[in-house]
């Protein structure tokens, strides 16, 4: 069968199948569906229908829903499963998918299916739980072939063959010396093309990249990222061969790192969680953002009350608190954001703030002048009050220009103090350009009026 | 050499070494670098510098270089360059990469290129011109290596053989009939532990991912994540085969896209652009989201003034008003930023739109009643006047609620009528959700003080 973007199968068309009870139809419509399209419509389908659909999955359809499907809805489907056919489904999975899951299922079910797992597999999950879940080591695969310097292209062909059922996706093979250390890889194609009595050693490309497995798994993203890797090789501190990474889970990481950017600018942490059904949850993260914006917020109401009873002809100047608040918070979250993404892709980091402030500095300079020039045109327009336009136009100037500068200091200072600098394109650090720019307003303000 | 993340190299390294004027150093310096870590020294080092380093590259690292460099420096790059060498840059490059940067070079220059380029790289790089960039046409490179379903794996290993210098990155075989057309994908592995007197036909794998010229590049990228791809054959409309994307251009587009919709939710169009030192073009670009911004504050402001105007003795309500259309802007952002960073990751769809808003509309119910609590219980303990707690507190509520419904509907709506969800995250919309919020508040306030 092709698979075209178009013939991707609909949550409805299972639906229909399943209450329609024709248990063959049914089969057939699975038998056809990719493991990743099956989970989205798992994760679609009404929850009372599941068994129904889980009964006819063989083992390895089930093992493959398994690691497709969201962490949240694993153990839903493990609740499904007989002990015997959780334990078959885990001897399928590829050592780091089986260690993900395991590491995500409820305590007292992961102890079990540890348990019920061959010594082999068990040993190999173990070993692999030992790493932090974002670093290399918690990344990596066991699976793998590695070969000897000194071994022939008809050895590794044999390596091949008996590793080819456990270590899918081989376009790589390891060359190690005696004491399995890494001396570098070998494509399939240079394999291919070899005379079979050739010695690996003379075939090596010695030129590889590999991390240890303590690097963080942003770093590794980026390298899979920067150097275009089909695979990184993972290595123990004396350059001992452990296991693979391949480009799928480090996909899976930048996807991960931007789901996590993007919603945390919105101040709404764990994205594994927003997209479920836990609403009371969901409710709970977002809240603590926008309690504090409104706590925060009533340090502008304050100093405006303040300044209606302490300078009431100036009553005219409240209305534009507003239009300047809420522009110090857009210029500095555009700078903070385009700071934030940078950082992310490498283009903006220590070496460059210099450059990169600069830039900002013109930047808001010429977008303050201007704006500063239509509102304070407006005001006058409005009200024909000169003071009242001046005032307007000098604020609003200074209150982008400074919002800006904040904008990209910010998260050079969250990082620098290691928290996520896509914090600082959050609703918190609006909330302060807002209050800057309203403060540089009643300062404007005091000073002319003075 | 191997690669670890902690030695790939500075651009201080590369400036003292040009400086310092020993070229064999820099020689032995250049020659260590992969391509990607050369077009970031490049991308930072001082433009003065650069024939410096330019003069010892040979062909093979000034192409891949080109290929690596963002599209701005790609110009710069090609100034320094004679006639002779930019035109076997282009013939060392694939064709894919070949025809995209020749489409962001300077009109005269590309056809100059164009012309230079033997008869058949030039055939095949205006092949791939033909096609939209932002399409498979656009993506696929025409590098391949294809067999017939009647050949045997001798000839399929001679197919390799006779392809491997130019296309690089083999991982899969694509098999076609007598005209052609696509039949299926056998990868290096299954060839390599096959008979070789094993007819192709039987070994093929006819379940197989395949794209039109046509597709929209997002769903190219989209594929390659949720499958897991490494690459993908690209068809013609009778099934014929044309070329292949690979993995790496896959990623690129998603952190394209990734790119767009970051900053875009922050009024910033064009990534490319933001960061480079364009800064007219940046204060340009930047500028058009502020301004209909602070435009469209300017309703409020008047709001709030005639409202001053009208009912002089509520002057108390004026400060809140800052407070809740900056909340209504924070929520409707959150539930925006959600749903489009739903929408790229195919999370959301108009398949469970309905799910999706009544699960908002709870979770901004729970939220909205808590921030009105605290609004309503701040407001009366400051100003110790009921009617203006119950004003805020009611207001406040409806106002979050009601931008969490606008901040799910919009984006919907947007991608409806075919313009980029990420836009309704950006400033103009929590600007819109800014004044809703306030135009609640005083609808409340006049029905009770009324």
């Amino acid at each position: 069968m092709e698979y075209h973007p178009e013939n991707v199968p609909e949550v409805d068309d299972l639906e229909e199948l399943v209450l329609g009870g024709d248990e063959k139809a049914l089969c057939n419509f699975l038998a056809l569906l990719q493991p990743a399209d099956m989970a989205v419509i798992f994760d679609r389908l009404p929850r009372d229908l599941w068994p129904k659909v889980v009964a006819p999955l063989n083992i390895a359809q089930i093992s493959d829903l398994m690691e497709e499907l969201p962490d949240h809805l694993r153990d839903d489907l493990a609740e499904l499963l007989s002990p015997n056919q959780l334990t078959s489904a885990f001897e399928e999975m590829a050592s780091d998918g089986a260690a993900d899951v395991i590491a995500d299922l409820p305590r007292p079910l992961a102890k079990k299916v540890l348990k019920a797992l061959p010594a082999e597999d068990r040993r190999e999950v173990e070993t692999l739980l030992k790493y932090p879940e974002d670093t290399a080591g918690g990344l990596m695969q066991i699976e793998l072939v590695s070969v000897l310097e000194r071994a022939t292209v008809d050895e590794a062909v044999e390596a091949i063959r008996a590793n080819a059922e456990e270590a899918g996706d081989l376009h790589f093979v390891y060359v190690v010396d005696d004491d399995n250390r890494l001396v570098g890889s070998l494509s399939l194609e240079q394999l291919i093309l070899a005379r079979s009595d050739t010695s690996i050693g003379k075939l090596v490309d010695r030129d590889f990249h590999c991390v240890t497995t303590d690097v963080d798994q942003e770093e590794v993203a980026r390298m899979f990222r920067r150097y275009d890797l089909v695979s990184l090789p993972v290595v123990g501190d004396q350059g001992t061969l452990l296991g693979r990474i391949l480009h799928d889970d480090a996909l899976d990481v930048l996807e991960e790192e931007v789901d996590e950017d993007i919603l945390r600018m919105a101040g709404a942490e764990e994205p594994e969680l927003v997209y479920t059904d836990q609403i009371l949850k969901i409710a709970w993260v977002r809240m603590p953002w926008l309690i504090s914006t409104l706590l925060g917020l009533t340090i502008p109401a304050l100093l405006t009350r303040l300044f209606q009873i302490t300078f009431p002809y100036m009553a005219t100047l409240v209305p534009f608190v507003l239009v300047i608040g809420a522009m110090g918070g857009n210029i500095g979250t555009q700078s903070a954001t385009i700071v934030v993404r940078g950082f992310a892709t490498g283009r903006v980091d220590f070496d460059n703030l210099g450059r990169f402030l600069y830039k900002e500095t013109i930047v808001s300079f010429i977008i303050g002048i201007t704006c500063g020039i239509i509102a304070g045109a407006v005001a006058i327009l409005w009200q024909d009050d000169a003071i009242l336009g001046l005032t307007v136009a000098i604020s609003m100037t200074a209150a982008i220009i400074i919002s800006a500068i904040l904008g990209v200091l910010v998260p050079y200072l969250f990082r620098l103090i290691k928290i996520d600098p896509a914090v600082a394109a959050g609703p918190t650090v609006t909330t302060i350009n807002d209050i800057v720019a309203i403060g540089i307003y009643y300062l404007v303000a005091l000073s002319i009026v003075a």
